[in-house]
Parts: structure tokens; C-alpha cells; sequence
């Protein structure tokens, strides 16, 4: 792949400061970018790589100034970087087809342009989609349903009765609807409360490796459309996430809570059982969520508070031990000037 | 299936208040409940959808009231709840045998009953019991023996000499018995210091999808019976979970630390090694635990604290700024009164 | 295996008080060990079992007493442990092979001495040096190059173009290349950033089970020579991860952060993106990195801080409603001081 820089800008319909006519074979970081590439700064962080790096042309925002360099500018880099990326590198495809060492059903149904590797089983009753794509070690449980064009890779297991949409990206070692965690008596008798829900991921899903989704009790656990889950997070039955919302790594969502749309989580955060979290919601890393947030509001800490005030809250908390002191000076003092009064 | 409330009464040994002779279809949960279907209370919660449902009946605890509506009245809901999903939903069993495709050792053991799907390894000494279930993707290692009605779901890996037990199931992606974290010099060398123990799972245990256990440095990690383990869970080598425990998902506990009967881990909870818990300890959801917590106690935060403690420490954290701000005012009038005294 | 004291402290090069002559024929810890047991003290917190124990010899650090019982004096009972684990526990090693059920293509370069078991895919322009094991359920993308002597265990997932070295120990369920998570607009759009780059794992590093390591946006997540990663632990796109360090399992590394030499992070640590910590930083358990960390640094708490002055804060912490108390008291107090003066 080679294009000038008035190409690309082109294709991502920016502005050229500079030598349009600069060939660019390649995309990098702005710290390894060398002659011929192609960088970007979407980060503020990365700005101050701006004046050295030796990048022939660089993707900015607006506004961005970097005297003799080749800039191409647009309203949002990272974004368009994405566009580029595509454009540059195209991920091989799959050729469609079938392996002989697969276990398919005689009671499933398989649509034309799949492809499927060895190993992957398909259980009775299941419906695989137009051009879904089974990498090895797949497992898809009775009744399963999978629209076009989902992607799942290696050693994904995906329980009875999953419904999943069309355009899905499941990443290796996901499980999804396996039994969710309910049990009567706890810590006594354990007794195990069915559950007999299932779970639904809508179109254009993207679930990050190992990641765990429990089937609902009764009813469903559900993932809505265009929905984006990082790494190893764990969500429990019956949780509901919006559309659109962001689940970045290690994230537990406790059961029966729900999240509105474009709700973002920090990593590691903790969202307890039977909470509702409103439209646009964002929750900071390392957070605990007890109890509902309306839309719109940013918390962080653990019990969550508005953001804003977690931050000040943190920064008296670095002062306690000097703000301990002060009072024990401070009681000192009373004590005199009670002493010098009486 | 289809049930009067009065039959469903008699099942659960429970008191109907209202029409005993309205038929039941279905079982759904309080917020998506129609004609035709019970429903329960459980947490009181929902107690506050009991006016508006269109449930056809209700499954509450003594003492609830709600006018117009049909009631089944028992104990414990939730527990009655467990046992009426069986019997509304009972779950398709597996028809047994051994797929073609399986890689079963000529020195291990299979009793009858047991269901094999393809992809599984059943490594050389290894011993299955009667009626066990070994989903795709299985590997059983050497000289693992496995109880009487286990289930394993696909794409588990037991490691060497791991000791199920019977009527245990195993979610997909658990990992049993991989090598313990244990170097030398750890930052600097980091010698592997080789684990020779191995892994016991007792009787009737739950293990939840992904989560992983190490075996032993020397000795065994042991799951004592009738523990429950949810989703992701981290348990370090030579870790003693006691009986009819729950340890909620994404807790992870570090090495050579022992819990007693029927404790319970909230999720995210952190417990560091080498420390004992007491029988039916609690531990708050991401807590951190680094020291002994004696019997009954319950405990909050990271590090953690008395969990009523806890209660008013956060309390107290949320107004930190204020009281910082009180301090200073305070430190004022001190200087003043001093100087006036002066 | 049956050794003399004597001939155990040759193996170690450590000194013998007591009698040398003594048999041993087991190691076991010393709450456990009997009569013809080898047991050793790593971990001050046993010392106290050095009186009661019954074990026939304990290897023990320079400057422990204990009346009557056989010591092996060695500089670093744990390492040295470690060596005697591997005499006297010897691993079975696999019998080379490649199984009859394998899928390896035609594309792909396969050295001899290696082990592979069945249900092993191994996709096109891979290479797999000599001695290498996979486990069963094992997936190795295309073009991905395995170093010597390296072992796979069973269901791990290797996405293309991954460069593993030699002697690198990967443990059941792990992911290695997935997406990064990348997306531009979040929350809005969630428009998917291409992730052309691939992960490297350099010589002797050995990953936990179910830990997910994504590969690079552009260029590589690295993790260097002698690192040790725990269970469930996600690292992220363009992660840099030093050599000898030690991740403990459950600790999560966003995006881009980079970490020197012999870093050791705690259990359930979180490492926000685009940041660096120097070499030999330490981050206590739970702990919430926010910003860079100089060389040598010890780091606690979320948002972090100097270890010292987090224990400080801790110990005020948990005085607050104490504190809070005091200062309502001291307002009164000066209330009445202002009175009186007036």
C-alpha cells in the first residue's frame, strides 16, 4: 500500500498543511514513526512527540501547530486513523467452507457462506447465520441462534438457547449463558435456584476474551446493540446493558441491574445487584456502585460519589494524617485556652 | 406444564390466600409477569411491584399483604422458588455415550452412564465415574479421578491429579489445578519453584465459568463440600475453602489462605495469603482482607474494617472535604481567641 | 527418592546441624509433615511451627535456632526448596508426537521433538520450534512463530502474527492477540479502530491461567525475558511490560502503559493507560496507578500514593468518625471560648 498524503486526505476528507505530494507507505506510533510513515495524535498526551518525530505526515485535530511538518487535519484523528488502518492493513479473509472434523447436528441449521473450522460442535436445534465465521474449539448449545456475519473465535462457548444478532465480534475463551450464580440459603444450605432464562447479545457486539455472561434466572440477561465489552469482565443474569455502552476490562455487574445507553465503565469497577444506572452514566475505575445514578452523571470511588467531589475527597484523604495532627494540636490549644480562662 | 395455585401449594407446602383454583402456565418475574403466570418476592425490592403485577399469583414470605391478589405463602420464597423452576422447566437431559471423536486413553477408566461429547482428552490413569458428563472440549489430565454425577461443561481443563468429587459442576473455561505463582527471588530471579501438590474438589461443589485454581505447592487446594464459586474467581495454591461457602465472582484469594464453613466473599473481594477466616465470616464486595477474621464477623473496605465500622467511616469519608474546611475555620478562631487572650 | 541430610545439604550447599544421617524420603509443609519429611520456613509466619513440627529436618535461613531438631542452614530456604521439589518430584515428560487429530496446515512449519496432542489447530505460515508442546485445544493463528522448548497447555488461544519465545510456559485458557479495545467515540459511536499490530513474549516467561494479553493498535504489546503473569490478568494494547517482572493475578494494564524491570504489582491491581513505571516499582494489592511511578518506588492505595504514607493514612482512616466526632466537639468548645470572651 502506498498513497500521498492528498490521497489520504482525501479519503478522510481533512485538510493538507504541507507537501501533499509526500508519498506514505505505512501507519505508526509517533514514537517508532520513521520516513514514509504516516502518525497521528489523538491523545494531548502524544503532543509534545509532535516537533521530533521523524513521521512524514501526521494525522491532527484542529487547531494543532508543528512548524515544517506535513499535517493533515480533522475534526476527530482517532477516528479517522480507524478508517485508515482499514485502508492500509485489510485483515486476510476466511475462505468459507466447512471442515470434515466438525460436529454438526443433523437438527441444526447452517446457512450458505459459513465458515467453520475443525473442532467446533453445533448442538440440536442451533441456526447458524449467512458468512458466520466458527474458529476452532467453538461450542454452541441447543437452540442457539447466530445472525450474519458474527465472528467467533477460538474456545467460545456459547450455552442453549443464546440468541446472538448479526455483525457480533465474540473474542477466545467467552462463555455466555452459562447458569447464572443463584442460590437459596447462602452459606448455608446452597440449594441451587434453577435457571431456566437465556441470554441475548443484539447486533454489532463486540465481547473482549475470556469474558463471562450469565443466563438470566427467568427471562433474559441482555447486551444492546453496538455495545462494546473489553476483557474478562463478568456480568450476571438478568443484567440489561443499553446500546452503545462501554464495559472496559474486569468490570463485574452484579444481577437484575440495569444500564442505559452509552453507559461507560471504568476498569475494575463493581456495579451491585438490582441498581439502575441512567442514559450516558459514567463510572470511574476501581468503582462501587450501590445504588441507582440518575443520567448523565459521572461517579468514581468506592461507595461511588460525583466525581467531582470524589476528587476533592481524595485530595483531603492524601492530608488525614496531617489534618489528624492539626486537631490533636488544635485540642491542645483549647485545653489552654480554657485553662487561661477559668 | 400447567398447575392449579393449589397444587402449586402443596408442592411447597405453602398457605393460598385468594383463588386456589386459577391455573398457572408459566413462571416470570414480577416486572414482566402476565396472565397465567406466578411470580415471587423474594427481595424486598420489588415488594413495591406487588399492586401493579398481572401475575396471576404470587409466591411471598408470611406477614405480606396485597389486596385483590392471589397468594401462595411460604418460608422462603426464593428457596420454594428453586424448586418450582425445576418442576415448571426441567432440563433436557443427556442422552448417554461415548462420541466417536474423543481421545479417551487406554489406561484410563470410564464407568457406564457417562456422556462424552467429541474434542474431549481423557488423559492415561485418569478415572470417570458413573453418569459424569464431559462437554466438547474437555481435558481430563493424568491420574485425575472425577465422583458420581459430575458435569463439565465444554472447554474446561483439569490438570494432573486433580480429585473431583461427585454431583459437581463445572462451568465452561475453568481451569483446575494449573501451576500454582510460586519464584524465588521474585523481581530478580524469579525462579520457578516447581508445585508438586495437586487439587480437591468435593462433593456437590459449583464452579463458575472462567474461573481458575491452582493446585498445591505441596498438599492439596482444597473446595470443601457444597461450596459454591461464581464467575472468575482467582484461588492461589493451597488455598482451604470450608464447607457451604460462597464465593462471589472476580474475588480472588492468595496462597495458603483458609476459610471456614459457610463463608461469604462479596465480588471484586481480595483476601492476601496465608491469613484465616473464621466459620461464616462475611466479607464485603471488593473488599481487602490482610489479616485473621474471627468466626461470624463481618467486614468492609480495603484494608478491611468491622463492617458497622466501615459504615460510619465512609459516612465520615464523604464529608472529608467539609470537615478539612472546619479544621481550617477552627484553626482561625484558636489564632484569634489566643491573640485576644494575649 | 530417598536422600540423607547430609546428601541434601550437598544438593542445596547448605550446612547441617544435627544428625546428617538422618533419611528423608517426602517434602511436605510443616503443619503436615511426619517422620522421614524434609520441611522448610520461608515465611517467618511458620516459625512458630519450628518447636511442634514432626518433620525429620527443616531447611531453614541463617540465624534460626531450634533445640533439638535437624536444620539444613541455606541463605534462601525458598529457592533452594524449589531445586529439591525438582529432585525429589521429578515431572513426567511427554513421550514427542504429533497426534493423529491435529490440523496443522500444510503452510505451516512444524520442527521435530515437538508434542502435539489432538484437537491442536496450528493455521497457515505458523512455526513451531523443537520441543514444543500443545496441549489439547490449543490454537495457533497464522503466522505466528513458537520459540523452543515452549509449552502450551490445554484450550489456549493464540491469535495471528503472536512471536512467543523459547521456554515460555502458557497456562490453560489463556488469550494471546486478541482486539485491542479500541474504539472512537465512546459511548456514541463506538466506532472499532482496526488493531493491526501483534503481541511478543520473550524467552522464559511464563503466563497464568485464563489471563488475556491483547495485542498492539500499531507495533506490539511486549512482555520481556523472565516475566511472570499470574491468573486472570488482562494486559492491554501496547502494554510494555519489562523483564523479570511479577504480575499477580487479577491486576489489569491498560492501554500503552509501560513498565521496566522487575516491577511487582499486587493482587487486583489496576494501571491506568499511558503512563510508566521505572524499574523495580512495587504496587501494593488493590492498588489504582494513575500517573507515572519513579525507579524503586513503593505504591499503595487507589488513587496511589507512597506505600509509607498510605499506611499512615490508613491508620487515620479508620479514626475518621473519631476525628469527625472531635471536631464537632472542638467547635462547641471554641463556640463557648468566643462566649465567654465576648
Amino acid at each position: 500500500m502506498s498513497k500521498t498524503v492528498k490521497e489520504i486526505a482525501v479519503l478522510v476528507n481533512g485538510d493538507v498543511v504541507g507537501d501533499g505530494d509526500i508519498r506514505i507507505e505505512r501507519i505508526r506510533s509517533i514514537e517508532e514513526a520513521k520516513t514514509g510513515d504516516l502518525t497521528f495524535v489523538a491523545n494531548p498526551k502524544y503532543r509534545e512527540w509532535l516537533a521530533s518525530t521523524e513521521a512524514s505526515a501526521v494525522l491532527v485535530p484542529p487547531g494543532t501547530e508543528a512548524a515544517g511538518k506535513t499535517l493533515i487535519i480533522v475534526a476527530d484523528p482517532y477516528l479517522h486513523l480507524g478508517k485508515l488502518l482499514a485502508e492500509f492493513y485489510p485483515e486476510e479473509v476466511c475462505t468459507p467452507g466447512i471442515a470434515e472434523d466438525t460436529f454438526i447436528s443433523a437438527e441444526a441449521e447452517v446457512s450458505p457462506g459459513v465458515t467453520v473450522f475443525p473442532c467446533v460442535t453445533v448442538d440440536r436445534g442451533a441456526k447458524i447465520g449467512r458468512n458466520v465465521v466458527l474458529y476452532p474449539g467453538v461450542y454452541i448449545g441447543r437452540h442457539v441462534t447466530i445472525g450474519e456475519g458474527t465472528t467467533i473465535y477460538p474456545n467460545v462457548t456459547i450455552y442453549r438457547r443464546t440468541q446472538i444478532g448479526c455483525r457480533v465480534i465474540i473474542h477466545a475463551g467467552v462463555v455466555i449463558g452459562s447458569d447464572g450464580f443463584g442460590f437459596a440459603r447462602p452459606g448455608v444450605g446452597n440449594e441451587k435456584i434453577p435457571q431456566v432464562g437465556y441470554v441475548q447479545i443484539d447486533d454489532d457486539v463486540e465481547i473482549g476474551a475470556n469474558t463471562t455472561i450469565d443466563r438470566g434466572t427467568l427471562g433474559k440477561t441482555w447486551i444492546q446493540r453496538g455495545t462494546k465489552i473489553d476483557n474478562l469482565v463478568q456480568i450476571a443474569h438478568n443484567v440489561v446493558i443499553g446500546e452503545n455502552s462501554v464495559i472496559v476490562s474486569q468490570t463485574g455487574i452484579s444481577g437484575s441491574t440495569k444500564l442505559g445507553k452509552g453507559v461507560i465503565t471504568g476498569g475494575q469497577a463493581g456495579l451491585v445487584g438490582h441498581i439502575n444506572l441512567g442514559d450516558h452514566v459514567m463510572v470511574g475505575a476501581q468503582s462501587g456502585v450501590h445504588e441507582d445514578v440518575p443520567a448523565n452523571q459521572v461517579v468514581s470511588g468506592s461507595p461511588h460519589m460525583p466525581h467531582r467531589h470524589w476528587l476533592r475527597v481524595m485530595a483531603s484523604l492524601i492530608r488525614l494524617p496531617d489534618m489528624r495532627k492539626t486537631i490533636q494540636d488544635m485540642q491542645k490549644k483549647i485545653e489552654e485556652l480554657e485553662k487561661r480562662y477559668d
